[in-house]
């Protein structure tokens, strides 16, 4: 069986990556192909665990190194028990932030060196995506919709803008940087208007 | 203030390493000069919190790369709030266990590339000790007398026996490998006999 096709959703916080997740898996779920639909941190009770000490507590908590180290721990764990697995019996899987968001928040967002990320994931993961989407989205109003959906999660929403400036630059280039796997899509507009546009990328 | 010296003591299961910190910090300790005395992992509130993730479970919980990033993450938060600020105001530390743990463990034991370990200490934490002991037990005797000790935090004890005879080779060749960093201490016979090799070997 030929392998599955691996994608990667994008973008800052309140980019309506995870409300787009769920229409794509549907989409594609709709026209009979398996689809596992996933995200990170998390998607393993290994990355879960990580996931609970990443996300709580103070922004102070962890060092960037310690918070690069964290997520990649919980991805390995995640694509050792669910990614591998899915795309080797044939599943087309959709993940909801992945190595990208490791390189924009710890990297672009915290000054670590995107090369030593990059050499990281080479080292301990080894899985690029096929495709990863991009949302582009203003950063500002991103954080808006973020900040309004609020919750016990919010502890990298509570660095400072300019942070998530950097964040957003980061994004915002990705695709003109590495063009054979990433496209930008256009987040602003309505569910459907996005859902549409993702479509069309695909 | 000149720079503290920073000391590891490293070997297999049951060497005697965490009785032979406390006597050495004891001895450095009565001629007045600080000592921090500390342990991997662990050391601070988030890694011990990363400890507890580590230790417990069944030897199958983690793969061996969520095992290295773990111990990292770990490890950059103990440099960075413990072993640096120590450092610092001239303290000497002695630390049980620290990267060559990892390299043991991960690396020789579970096949884990040294030199991508070594490049990962390197970017993330980014500091060597001064001086690390190498205690020198058959591996046989000391997985015995860490086995008689028992507790919680059996999971490392209950790999196979050739993962520890992989280990085992790995300290014992470290010394002749990295001579100006290493140095061997035969563990063997009493508590007083090995704590005289070390206090010699300073």
């Amino acid at each position: 069986m030929a392998r599955g096709r691996f994608i990667t959703l994008e973008g800052g916080e309140g980019s309506g990556k995870s409300t787009q997740g769920r229409l794509l898996a549907d989409a594609i779920g709709g026209r009979g192909h398996e689809v596992v639909l996933t995200r990170e941190p998390g998607g393993t009770a290994g990355a879960e665990a990580i996931r609970g000490l990443l996300v709580t507590g103070d922004t102070a908590r962890w060092a960037p190194w310690s918070e690069a180290l964290l997520m990649t721990a919980a991805r390995v764990d995640h694509v050792a028990r669910v990614i591998r697995p899915a795309l080797a019996r044939g599943a087309m899987v959709i993940c909801d932030r992945y190595v990208d968001s490791t390189r924009a928040y710890q990297g672009a967002g915290h000054g670590l060196d995107d090369a030593a990320l990059t050499r990281l994931h080479d080292d301990a993961v080894g899985l690029w995506p096929d495709l990863t989407l991009v949302f582009r989205l203003d950063a500002e109003a991103g954080l808006a919709r973020a900040r309004q959906r609020g919750g016990a999660e919010a502890r990298f929403e509570g660095f400072a803008g300019d942070f998530h400036a950097r964040i957003a630059a980061f994004f915002a280039g990705l695709p003109g940087r590495e063009p054979a796997r990433c496209r930008a899509i256009d987040a602003s507009g309505s569910v459907a208007d996005v859902h549409a546009r993702i479509m069309a990328a695909l």
